[in-house]
């Protein structure tokens, strides 16, 4: 991909750790620029609050990264002043306008991918605004019809076949068809964006035990594991429905590019347990990269000093380095 | 409790890899007997198959632990021989036999306690007998109407309010009845078994972020918080419906003595993915000790030498450890 592209990171709830952490990407040294979204003022604010030395430097289309010390930064205007950990709806629509800044710049192909730094869906939806997070919001600017979220840390790559469900529905939501565009999507997003040729994945059953032989449940032997012997058939080194509580285990794991856990409380508490503040989340199936921050906006937190950039790091560290290979 | 009570170990299944590892017994040093339930005739050829110098000991009533390099045996007839690996519905009964053996025992207060080595479920149940597990097993044999299973590890305990359930069950499983039930036993064990006065919980929500104030589920809202904020209110130190993804980092472990998960892909990965072959099954709410082993009987590696005896040792350990506190 073109090294003169610049990665956007967009700062997300002012009134969150965002505009904290992003104020960090100034200490990096990278080969490409790193674009802040954010309100100017809010951010100049935020450094001088936090004691940072960091200088803003407005980004009008530079090729080269900033110096070490020196944010770019576009410049999307706040409605109203943001107090410290205060949501404030009028504020809502600013979180939107620097989301679809980023997407509309990623397709049109004037950005190396995006890096997003969290906002608070519930007062983007009390102000009246549909929302139901960044990556429904990504998928339907670019008009595919699944995309596929997975969170990584340094050892582990977990896909969700579901995310944000409650627990009644899953079940019936595992059908052949999902679990088909799921896959698809893994596959080619591993060897696309992660460049890995064959990779080798392990799929969790839905149930304990896999099912255990239907004893404990019939999907795996009705759905899930028709669908990955279609695969095994092409080819494709992915396992049939495992124990999730046999998969996750070291000698299981070293063996596998990626997890495919069927539902969000089944795949992410091991890979969190494990991120120790570096995981992260990607988005595949999007036609561009768009990697993200595994935490919350920790409204607490914004402008005491206690807000740790670590995962936004990883997140930018490897939203370069898909884009390099790109 | 006695100090000269034995504690029973059951060898479990013949073609698996209890009775290898229960071999491993043999080279403790402990400070009462320990007594395996099983054929002698197969743990002496075991033994030889194996080359591992165990000097077997009929159990009659000692009152002292064996010497390093002796095996307490109980005699559990076998009803036709054994061949590695291999299931046999014949022997089928042979596995209930050791199960009552030490039920009985520990019921009339003449052990102090079990440890179980796996069984496989699918060959007794093909024999035509019922039996869903071990630890409905001694429920049953108990007449409790409600026990609880507890997965530890050296530094975390998860216990779980639904077990052997398909996941598309377990949503209606959570009730009130059935989670006082549980959180009632689970107190009373950690301070009765385990020694710890005022037990710090943590709770997993049902659903994805705890169903994120009712967007993703409103089990947390209906069910599970009112019932957790009744224990609050008795001054039970026990949380509310926590996201499983942030419960189970170090963060929040390390305030916590026990973690209830409400089913088991949420609470089993992480604990089995940290616990490097030393996790172990306790079952709470029993009139007696019993721990297990966390693995199966692992056929394929009867015999070989190469079945690891760490989670059986773990277990005694334990069970050792709170008969001498009861």
């Amino acid at each position: 991909m073109n090294a003169k592209l610049p990665l956007y990171v967009t700062s997300g709830e002012p009134a969150g750790i965002g505009p904290d952490i992003c104020l960090d990407l100034a200490g990096r040294v990278d080969q490409r620029p790193l674009v802040v979204l954010a309100d100017r003022q809010l951010l100049q604010q935020r450094a001088e609050h936090l004691a940072k030395a960091v200088e803003l430097v407005d980004y009008v289309g530079q090729t080269e990264a900033s110096a070490v010390g020196q944010l770019y930064v576009q410049h999307i205007p706040l409605n109203v002043a943001v107090t410290l950990g205060q949501l404030d709806a009028h504020n809502a629509d600013y979180v939107i306008r620097q989301l679809a800044l980023a997407a509309n710049m990623a397709l049109q192909n004037k950005s190396a991918g995006i890096v997003t730094a969290p906002v608070q869906k519930s007062v983007i939806n009390d102000a009246g605004l549909a929302f139901s997070g960044h990556t429904e919001f990504f998928q339907e600017k670019a008009g595919v019809a699944r995309v596929v979220m997975m969170l990584a840390t340094k050892n582990l790559r977990v896909a969700l076949a579901t995310t944000h469900l409650p627990l009644r529905n899953v079940a019936d939501a595992i059908t052949e068809q999902r679990l088909t565009q799921v896959i698809d999507i893994l596959i080619h997003d591993l060897q696309s964006k992660f460049k890995i040729s064959d990779p080798r994945i392990l799929v969790c059953g839905l149930n304990p035990h896999a099912g255990e032989d239907g004893y404990l449940g019939d999907e795996e032997i009705k759905v899930i594991n028709p669908v990955l012997h279609r695969y095994q058939q092409q080819g494709i080194n992915i396992s049939d429905a495992m124990p999730a509580d046999t998969l996750f285990t070291p000698e299981h794991l070293q063996h596998a590019d990626a997890v495919l856990a069927m539902y969000h409380d089944q795949g992410l508490p091991v890979l969190k347990s494990q991120g120790f503040g570096e995981a992260i989340n990607i988005t595949l199936g999007l036609p561009f990269i768009r990697t993200s921050v595994d935490h919350g906006t920790a409204l607490s937190l914004a402008g005491t000093g206690l807000a740790k950039s670590s995962s936004l790091m990883v997140a930018t560290d490897l939203a370069l380095q898909m884009a390099q290979s790109a």
